[in-house]
C-alpha cells in the first residue's frame, strides 16, 4: 500500500479538524488515537463519519500507524499539553527512524519544548513545537500556524503546513518558520496572552455600557467601531454574542460570571516576570479572571456596598479611543515580551513576520495586526513609530475620561488602568524609583546608582 | 573540648550578624566559611575582629567544624539561595549523623525547600527552611524568624531561635513553628512580596507630593501619618531618607531611578498566578520596578510628552486615607495567598500567629500588623471584619480622589490603581466575566456555567 504523507496522533476536537483540513488539501494522512479510557471507538467513528475521504487511514496500532507513513515521517501530536506529550513521545520513539519529525501541535509550555528538542536531537529525531491558533473552525478551514524547530525539519513540513494554513491579504500562508526549539510555542503563548487582555478590555467595555444600555444598544455601538480602526475578530464575535438569543432571551444574560482559564495567560505573565518585562495588561487580565471566580464572596460583600450608578452615559467617542489606546499598549507589551525572549534565548525572531501570520486564521486577527506588519518592521516598537506615539498621546485624555467614568460608576477597570499606568510610567523621564532604591539600601544595604555619577558605580549610605 | 550548641556556615553580612546574635545570647557556636574564591581569610578575620567572644569557634575544615558541634547537630546555612545551598548540603552530608538538623536561613524558593526536605528525610536528616527578616540590623539584634519543617526538629532549635528573635509587645519571641517543609520559606517570600507593594505605595506617594513639595515638606506630612494609624518601620525610614543630607544636598535627589530586585517579589507573583489568587498589588509593584529599569527609553519618550502639572496640591487627608486603604488591600492579598497555599499544600498555617511574629524584627512591622493579630484570628480575612470593611468602604472616595489627582498630574499610580480595582472587583456581585466565558465558548468551545442553573452543569452554544 502507498505510504501516506503525514501522520497525526490524537483525535480530539482540534486533531480531527486538522486531519480533515490536511485531507481536504490533497495530502494523504494516517491517524491514530489511543484506545484506553473509553476511547476504543474514536478512530473507527472518525473514519466512518468521514468515509468520503479516501486519503485518510485510521489506526489503533501505533506500529502499524508509524509504518504506514512515508519517510522521513512527519507526525503531529494533538494531545493534551503536559505529561501526555512526553508519554506519547516515549511510546512513539521505538518505532521511529533517524530524521523522522515529531510536531507537537498542542499548547505546550515552551520550556518543555526546549527540553524535548534537546533530548530528541540526541536521538536524531527532529522535534517541532508548533503553535496553532484559530480554535476548531480555524483548525478545520485554515489556522495560523507557528512552528518552531530546526530549519531543516521545517523545510520538510512547510509544503503541508503552509497549504493548510489561513492566507493573508496577499495570499501568503499564515505560517512561517518562527525560529529554533521552543520559539514557536513561546510565540503562541504570547498570542494567547494578548488574547487574554483583548478579551478583558471587551469585558470592561461591556461592564461600562451595561450599566445603562441594552445588549442591542451595546452591539450597535461596537458595530460602529468595527467599521473603523478597531475592526477585529474578537470585536466581531462580541457583537454576535450580544445579539444571540435563545427562547427570546439573550444568552449572555444567563451566563455565570466566573471566568475560567487554561494556563497560557498565567504562563505569559510568569514569562514576563522572569524576563523582567512589564506585561501588566496580560497579568491584570489573568487576575481579573481569578477575582471573578470568587463569586460567592463577591455577592456576599456586594450586599454591604452602597452602589450608586450615575445616570450619565459614557462618552462613546472617548471609549472608542481609549479602547484603541489600550489595544496598542497591549500589543506593545506582548511584542516586547517576544522581542526580549528572542534576545534571551538567541532566537532571532522577526516581529513583523509574526504580526503577518497573525492577520488571519487566529483569534487576535485585526486591523491593528495588519498595521503592525509595517509598524514592527526591523523589530521596531509601537512607541518608536511617530504616528502611533502621537495617537497614544492624543488619546490620553480619552483614557482618563473613561477611568474617571469607571470610578463614578464603581466599575472595576483593571486592564484599562494597567494600560494607562504603563503608558504614563514608560514615558516619564524621572520616576520615583529612586525612593525604592533608597529604601532597599537603607534596610538591606543593597546599594544604589547615582544620577550624577557613572551608572556602573554602586553606592551605599549609612542612613542612620 | 566541649562541643558547641550550634553551627553556622557562610559568614556573609547576614551570617556574621546571626552568629554574633547567637553568641550574645549565651550559646556557643561553631562557624565555617568556604576558602575558595578569595575567601580564605574570612573565618580568621571574623574571629580576630570578635576576639572578645570566647564562645565562637572558627573552622576552615568542614569535618572539624561538624565534629565540634553537639549532637543532634543544628547547622544553619547562610549561603546564597539557589545552587549554592544544594552544593553545601552535598558536601555536608557525609559528615552528618542521623537526626542532625540542617537549617536553611537564606531566601530559598519554597519549592526547592519542599524538594530538599523530602530528599533529606530519606537520609534521616531534618531540614528546616527558615525565613529570616530584618536585614543586617535585625539579624544582629533580633530578627523575625519563620522556620518551616518537622515539629520534632523545631523543638530542638526553638530554644536558640526564640532567644535570638525579636520580641513582640508581650515579650513573646517573633519566631514560631510556621508549619511543615516549604511553609517557612513560602511565608517569608510573601513577607517580601507585601514589602514590595508597601514600598511601591510609598514611592507613588512620594511621586504625587514631589510635584510641588520639598523633601522636608513631604517628610513632615509623613511624620504626621506616623503618629496615627499608618505607623510602620517602612514609613519611618522613608521619613529618615527624605531628611538625609550629604554635603548640604539631599541624597534622595541624587539616586538613580532604576529599581532593581532580587526575585522574591517575582516569585510571590508567580505563586499567585499558580494558585489562582489575585495578588495584583505585588505584581504591579514588581512590574513598576521593571518599567523603571528602562530609563533610557523613558527619558527619550518623555521628550515627546506635553507635561502639564496642575499647581493644585493633593488633599493630604485623602492621601493618608488612600494609603491606609491600599495597605489593608495589600495585606489582604498577601494573607489570602498564604491561606490558599496552606490549603493547597496542607500546611495548616495560622495567619494570626504569622501576623504576630511580623510585629517586630521584620521590615513590614507596623501598627496595621499589630491590629492584624486580632483581625486574622481563626484565619478570618480583613474583608470579613466589619470595622475594617467599613473603613475600606468609607475610604473609597479618598482613593478615587487620589487616582484622579494622579491623572491630572500625569503620575503613574500602578499599585494604588491595583488596590482600588481589586476592591471594586472583589465587592461587585455581578461582574462582566460572563462576557469572557461567552467569548471562550464562541471561539474555543470551552463551555460555560449558567446563573439560572446548577453550577455543576456546563453548556455550549452554537453561536453562529
Amino acid at each position: 500500500m502507498k505510504k501516506t504523507d503525514f501522520g497525526l496522533i490524537g483525535l480530539g476536537v482540534m486533531g480531527k479538524s486538522i486531519s480533515l483540513n490536511i485531507a481536504d488539501n490533497g495530502f494523504s494522512i494516517s491517524v491514530y488515537n489511543r484506545t484506553e479510557d473509553g476511547e476504543a471507538h474514536v478512530v473507527k467513528t472518525f473514519i466512518e463519519k468521514n468515509n468520503t475521504y479516501h486519503n485518510i487511514q485510521g489506526f489503533t496500532s501505533l506500529s502499524e500507524f508509524v509504518a504506514s507513513i512515508e519517510r522521513p515521517r512527519k507526525i503531529m501530536l494533538m494531545v493534551k499539553a503536559g505529561d501526555a506529550v512526553g508519554s506519547v513521545i516515549e511510546k512513539l520513539l521505538p518505532h521511529l527512524d533517524k530524521n523522522d519529525i515529531i510536531i507537537d501541535g498542542g499548547n505546550s509550555l515552551y520550556s518543555d519544548t526546549i527540553r524535548r528538542s534537546k533530548c530528541l536531537a540526541y536521538k536524531n529525531i527532529y522535534f517541532v513545537g508548533c503553535g496553532i491558533s484559530g480554535g476548531e473552525e480555524g483548525a478545520r478551514k485554515g489556522p495560523s500556524i507557528m512552528p518552531g524547530g530546526s530549519a531543516k525539519a521545517y523545510a520538510h513540513i512547510a509544503p503541508i503546513l503552509e497549504k493548510i494554513a489561513a492566507k493573508d491579504k496577499n495570499n501568503q500562508a499564515c505560517c512561517t518558520h518562527i525560529g529554533p526549539n521552543g520559539s514557536g510555542h513561546f510565540v503562541k503563548m504570547i498570542h494567547n496572552g494578548i488574547e487574554y487582555a483583548e478579551m478583558q478590555l471587551l469585558a470592561e467595555i461591556y461592564a461600562l455600557l451595561i450599566v445603562n444600555h441594552s445588549n442591542e444598544d451595546i452591539a450597535q455601538i461596537l458595530s460602529d467601531w468595527h467599521t473603523r480602526h478597531e475592526a477585529s475578530y474578537l470585536l466581531e464575535i462580541t457583537i454576535a454574542i450580544l445579539r444571540k438569543k435563545e427562547d427570546d432571551t439573550y444568552i449572555i444574560d444567563h451566563i455565570l460570571d466566573k471566568a475560567l482559564s487554561k494556563g497560557t495567560g498565567s504562563w505569559s505573565s510568569k514569562a514576563a516576570l522572569e524576563l523582567g518585562i512589564p506585561a501588566t495588561m496580560i497579568s491584570s487580565a489573568v487576575f481579573a479572571r481569578y477575582i471573578s471566580t470568587f463569586k460567592d464572596q463577591r455577592v456576599r460583600f456586594s450586599k454591604s456596598i452602597k452602589k450608586k450608578n450615575s445616570l450619565k452615559r459614557v462618552n462613546y467617542k472617548s471609549l472608542e479611543y481609549a479602547y484603541g489606546f489600550a489595544r496598542i499598549i497591549n500589543h506593545q507589551q506582548g511584542f516586547e515580551l517576544i522581542q526580549h525572549a528572542s534576545k534571551h534565548y538567541n532566537w532571532a525572531l522577526n516581529l513583523s513576520e509574526i504580526a503577518r501570520i497573525w492577520t488571519n486564521g487566529c483569534i487576535i486577527r485585526s486591523k491593528l495586526m495588519e498595521d503592525s506588519i509595517v509598524i514592527l518592521k526591523g523589530n521596531s516598537s509601537y512607541f518608536d513609530n511617530k504616528t502611533v506615539f502621537e495617537r497614544l498621546h492624543n488619546s490620553e485624555s480619552d483614557v482618563t475620561k473613561i477611568l474617571r467614568h469607571g470610578m463614578s460608576n464603581r466599575v472595576a477597570l483593571d486592564t484599562f488602568s494597567s494600560a494607562y499606568n504603563y503608558w504614563v510610567g514608560a514615558t516619564t523621564g524621572n520616576s520615583s524609583a529612586n525612593m525604592i532604591q533608597a529604601l532597599r539600601d537603607y534596610f538591606g544595604a543593597h546599594r544604589y546608582q547615582r544620577n550624577d555619577k557613572d551608572s556602573s558605580e554602586f553606592f551605599h549610605t549609612n542612613w542612620q
